[in-house]
């Protein structure tokens, strides 16, 4: 049974960075991003029980992006050809929503993770968390 | 500037496979999951240029998921601790994204792909794909 209907994304919480706007960040995480705070909200912390220091895959919904491109020039170079979004890692696509391989470092008592390795830009809002498997590493 | 604002997630395809129902499906693709074909909507394929054989992650909506779920016992074992979602993969979660390594064996010209490692079962709205980064490997 297929479905086309549309789903509703709920924030579980957003980034806080020293990363203000899109051009202060790197283009990847492993670019040098600075660390970060993951604040998650009151009603979804019961989720980040089990949580421990290691990698995870943080989803974030990219507020900022462009949801009706669907081709760019990698990295912004206009040198490069126009490729269709589902070929590159563009913030600019129908959905979308940012797949970060992030270092969780502490879990504080206020439901905060500091992370290492999130160009999110400042207020993102976090979708999900997800420990990485095997065949991710 | 943070938002708590919903998003709409709109599916640009969806999984056509012999796994039928969740029960059928092995709780990782790496598990043992049959190829599958991935079919396109008409509106979004120009994001598919670009796309060659190789390794993508795909972004699901796991669409019978259970959103109210804030902690499960891992792999449906009862003799495994309560664990928040957030420290395992469980379908069920706030935003039931599924997050899926697979390999892209080939693109057909009508908008499908045929891809291997894929665990989600038929009909399972498509709503990202993207290349793998070096870390994610």
């Amino acid at each position: 049974m297929k479905s086309s209907k549309t789903h509703a994304v709920r924030p579980i919480g957003h980034v806080h960075s020293p990363l203000k706007r899109p051009a202060d960040a790197p283009k990847q995480g492993y670019e040098g991003a600075p660390n970060a705070r993951v604040q998650i909200e009151p009603s979804f912390r019961r989720g980040l029980d089990g949580i421990a220091a290691g990698q995870y895959l943080l989803l974030t919904w990219l507020h900022q992006a462009d949801r009706e491109v669907l081709a760019v020039h990698r990295r912004d170079d206009l040198s490069n050809p126009l490729t269709g979004v589902f070929a590159t890692r563009s913030a600019d696509r129908p959905n979308p929503i940012g797949v970060h391989r992030v270092k969780v470092l502490e879990i504080e008592s206020d439901g905060s993770l500091l992370v290492q390795g999130l160009e999110a830009i400042d207020g993102t809002p976090v979708i999900d968390i997800k420990p990485e498997l095997k065949g991710e590493r």
